[in-house]
This record gives C-alpha cells, structure tokens and sequence, in this order.
C-alpha cells in the first residue's frame, strides 16, 4: 500500500476569488502584509502498489481529481504505508 | 516576499464524506486498488517577510484558514519570492 499526496492548484492565469475573498478578510483583520493567497486541494490517497502505479495516478487525477482545463496538480508518492 | 504553502486536513478522527464520495466514484469506475481518500486544502500565501513571521502564520492558519477544532495544518516557508 503507497500513501500518496496530491496537490491541486488553479493554474497561473484562472482568477481565484475564493483566495480574493481570503486576502481580503485578512486584510481587515489587519494582516496587511499578506499579498496574495490562492486556494487549491490538497488529496491523500492510498491505494495498493502496482506495476503501473504512476500511471494510474495521472490517470486518476486527468479523469477524476483535478479539471485539467484551469487546474495544475502534482503528486508524490511516500513509500508504503502499514494497511 | 516569502511564499508560504499551508496544508490543511482533517483530523484522523474526523469523518470525510467527501473523501468517501471521491473514493466510491472511483471504485465505480474501475479503480477498486483505492482504499482510501481524505480531502484537504492547500493554500499558497505570498506574504511580507517580518520578524516573527512564524508567529504570523500560525495566528492567520488558528484564526482564518483552518478550522483546529476538526483539522490540523502544517506549513512550509519558501526562500524569497521576487515581487
């Protein structure tokens, strides 16, 4: 069994007005020095080992996981985890 | 300017039917090797560097973007950003 963690951002050029939104309530909470936030998701899998372990994980993440169309992810998988 | 990725996720305890939803869609479509799913976020901050900066981080993640009666979070803290 492999623990693997996704994270999943909004590329470069999407507005996130969810991260806007943040910014600015910290703003009024008087955290001024924060000059940006974007949102994104962070998935932790785990899933059993197979030869083709990568590619089902891309697989998963175009398919399911992520919209490839505004969104970026990145994985890594840890070494096998106790089931 | 630091860039600062926070991870937020639910407590080991905390039930996650969104993670349980994600996880039944995959096994529907044919990925059964997934045995488990668990939805986090993650937030990236571009922020002023200042002193306590640590100290920074841990009040906005307490006050504003995790919710620590039912998640925990842990950060990294980024060489220099050009602004």
């Amino acid at each position: 069994m492999k623990k693997v963690k996704v994270f999943i951002t909004l590329k470069e050029s999407v507005l996130d007005p969810q991260g806007q939104a943040v910014k600015e309530s910290l703003h009024n909470m008087d955290y001024k020095n924060v000059n940006d936030v974007r949102i994104g998701k962070y998935i932790e899998l785990e899933i059993e080992d197979s030869a083709n372990l990568h590619q089902q994980i891309e697989e998963l993440c175009d398919k399911m996981l992520a919209n490839t169309v505004i969104e970026n992810y990145r994985y890594e998988v840890l070494e096998e985890v106790q089931s």
